[in-house]
């Protein structure tokens, strides 16, 4: 194991170019905000933020996060304009655009680095106004307790939940965020410790010391915050993932774990794959995500009502125009007659109820218990076709959120897996259909 | 209601020509066969039985019991060869051939009605040693405690129960037999009491006063033995069909239910159904009737573990040398894969087996309740192919009784139900694609 983590350390600690590119860069940015905030007395402080202030960002991937802290008196929509006019001014040479979080922040590009400007209230610590303020508290107390070989092995661990596809905290990923790696090192000590730990993570795992009780399959205490569970934000098949990846990397470890695997598409899977794909009106891709999700939920509940079973499921976005919902199901095409359960036959009034009900279908009869049964044909046998009808026909009642009825409504088409072209839907079927060999390793 | 039963009790009491031809052919055979037993010192006496005896036959349906009672002390092997030659002696002139019931019996043909010779001891009563012996009991029972008109009610259930297609005691029918309906007008008093009743029974309903504990639906007391369930040969499905049609009959009378309908395939159904269709060397109809449908319910069972769903299933045998066992599924042919359920991510050592165990198959993953799934191709979606298989090539492990593994070794046919031609089988296919109209009436 030690080999593969000194060659997975050169691959994830920066360069020092790029140790001083982003030195220089992050001075110069810094410079912008700081001349454009003297203009508002509203602000307090600027900082730097994330994975850069805090040393454990990954070779090649540069980010810059600059807090705009703001006085905790002010009103949220001076904050939210505020905010963005900051963003804007200092980076209006850099092309800035603005993203959603729960509020607004400023994005822009610099010399291939992705720079945000998020605006934050300053606080005390526990007096949280925005999900942004509790991040200059995170950053001190990585400064604070981590050496510098802490923070190499934090960029290990980051870099093998990118190599096993599940980092990211937002709800695109609801994988395993920055700062998770951070708390689950500060935890374990080291990301060999963190891995041996995960391999054995039990139902309902505690990490850290709760001051309330938390129902999710990994409860992982905020250090800075004991009613904060960074265990919400994680599914419980990423949670899977990394314990399976754990233990398959612990039995023999590879840098492929670091560098991951690309799959593809399961050629023989692709007719139980079908799709709804659609066109939006552009929104925060955490949005587009989420309404995405609630919308395979809810299509997910409608085709298991009308007889289908669905396997997996996911959703996917360029996050520009394209969304689309797959599903994995254990055939398209199911059988054309239905059996509906009837009672008992000594239940007098419900058996003639049961029987006048359906006394229109093909075969009514009693089984070896006793039971009134019915056969009946099914509206719908092939799931394409029902989803067409559903969404074209039934849109108000299939539980999609309004959000992206719109959307629907404009239009939608329903695909099986074979019929996709998209680059973004193909990596989302490959991800469906196949099996991540370094997830579910068979070494034993 | 008055009406509807005076038209059934024309059809079903015999009428004067009828009772005439019987005295006469009863007293002839009767002779023939006394005149035959004086040639054993075993036999103590002869007597007529069944419902010619009791006075409860049915118009149309002349049947004639002879019963030659023998000393207790007659060792079963002389009880049988005697039994048999003094049937076939006594009858030699009409064609008479064997049959099996516990023992022997000789069965003949005399100017249109069934006789049969049937051997039994001359016991105390409750000193069973066959079980015939219990019949000159039944007769007694019947002749002092029945006046005519209690009689004709016998009829009218016996007619109704045939309408219904639900009688008769043997295997092959599993429904009620003429004992049953007279010990149902016996509890109840009239048809229109029996069926006021069957209509309110409940699940594990006792009639009559058992002396042990029954676990049958029915629980129905043997007037002459306290000791003995006449339910145990009535099927649940029958029971069924009997209550339904009884509340059918209550609601809304009419002469139908006496003389039924003829049922006829349900087209739209006939795919779903699959039907081993086989010839065997002649055996007593009971027999092949017993190993038939044991064999229905082990291919069922074999069917349920490949992934079929069993709706409903049946036996037919023409009792000379076709059989066959038929099965009404869900769907002849499922989704090409089967998904394999495996242990929660938590169990470590359970998982990293379920996952080398299933290196090979086309997908595995893990659920959103963190359980690892693994989805396969299956070797078999075609119902016919897969019984097919089984039955050629692993017939031994099949659980098909021995008795018609011989049979069917040598040769046997996997037809869906379009595709039969044979008379008796289509009987069987009419009433397991058809609803019973009369049962299941909607009325309301």
């Amino acid at each position: 194991m030690t080999q593969v983590l000194d060659q997975a350390r050169k691959i994830t600690i920066p360069t020092k170019q790029e140790e001083e590119k982003m030195k220089t860069l992050s001075d110069f940015l810094l410079k912008l905000v700081k001349d454009e905030v003297t203009k508002h007395s509203e602000v307090v402080s600027v900082e730097l933020g994330g994975s850069y202030a805090k040393g454990t960002w990954l070779r090649g991937q540069m980010d810059l996060d600059i807090f705009v802290k703001m006085k905790k008196e002010t009103d949220e929509k001076t904050f939210e304009e505020i905010g963005k006019k900051i963003g804007f001014s200092s980076m209006k040479k850099f092309k800035p655009y603005v993203r959603y979080s729960e509020h607004p922040y400023v994005e822009a590009e610099v010399k291939g680095v992705r720079v945000n400007v998020v605006p934050s209230y300053d606080v005390e610590h526990g007096n949280w106004k925005s999900a942004a303020d509790r991040s200059s508290f995170h950053t001190r107390f990585i400064l604070e307790t981590f050496d510098q070989t802490k923070k190499n092995e934090v960029r290990l661990l980051k870099k093998f939940l990118k190599g096993m596809d599940i980092y990211g905290a937002e709800i695109a990923k609801e994988g395993f965020g920055g700062y998770v790696a951070e708390v689950l090192v500060h935890h374990y000590g080291s990301f060999a410790n963190v891995l041996e730990a995960a391999a054995n993570f039990t139902s309902g795992q505690i990490i850290g010391n709760p001051t309330k009780k938390f129902e999710t399959d990994l409860i992982l205490i905020d250090p800075i915050d004991s009613n904060r569970n960074l265990g919400t934000a994680i599914s419980t098949q990423n949670i899977g993932r990394f314990m399976l990846s754990a233990r398959a990397f612990l039995k023999k470890p590879s840098l492929v774990f670091f560098t991951g695997t690309k799959l593809i598409p399961n050629a023989k899977n692709l007719k139980n794959i079908i799709i709804v794909k659609f066109n939006y009106k552009w929104r925060s891709p955490d949005i587009i995500w989420g309404q995405a999700k609630r919308g395979a939920t809810a299509l997910s509940g409608q085709l298991e009502l009308a007889g289908f079973q669905i396997l997996r499921k996911s959703v996917i976005t360029d996050e520009k125009s394209e969304a689309a919902m797959l599903f994995l199901l254990r055939s398209p095409v199911i059988e054309k007659f239905m059996v509906k359960n009837g009672p008992q036959i000594y239940r007098r009034s419900d058996s003639d109820n049961f029987i006048a009900a359906n006394s229109k279908n093909m075969l009514t009869w009693i089984d070896n218990d006793g039971k009134i049964l019915s056969m009946k044909e099914r509206e719908f046998y092939d799931a394409k076709k029902f989803l067409q009808f559903l969404l074209k026909k039934n849109l108000s009642k299939s539980g999609i959120p309004s959000g992206i009825s719109l959307d629907i409504k404009r239009g939608f088409k329903v695909i099986d897996g074979s019929q996709v072209t998209s680059k973004s839907i193909k990596k989302a079927l490959a991800e469906l259909t196949s099996t991540d060999g370094l997830v579910f390793s068979s070494h034993k």
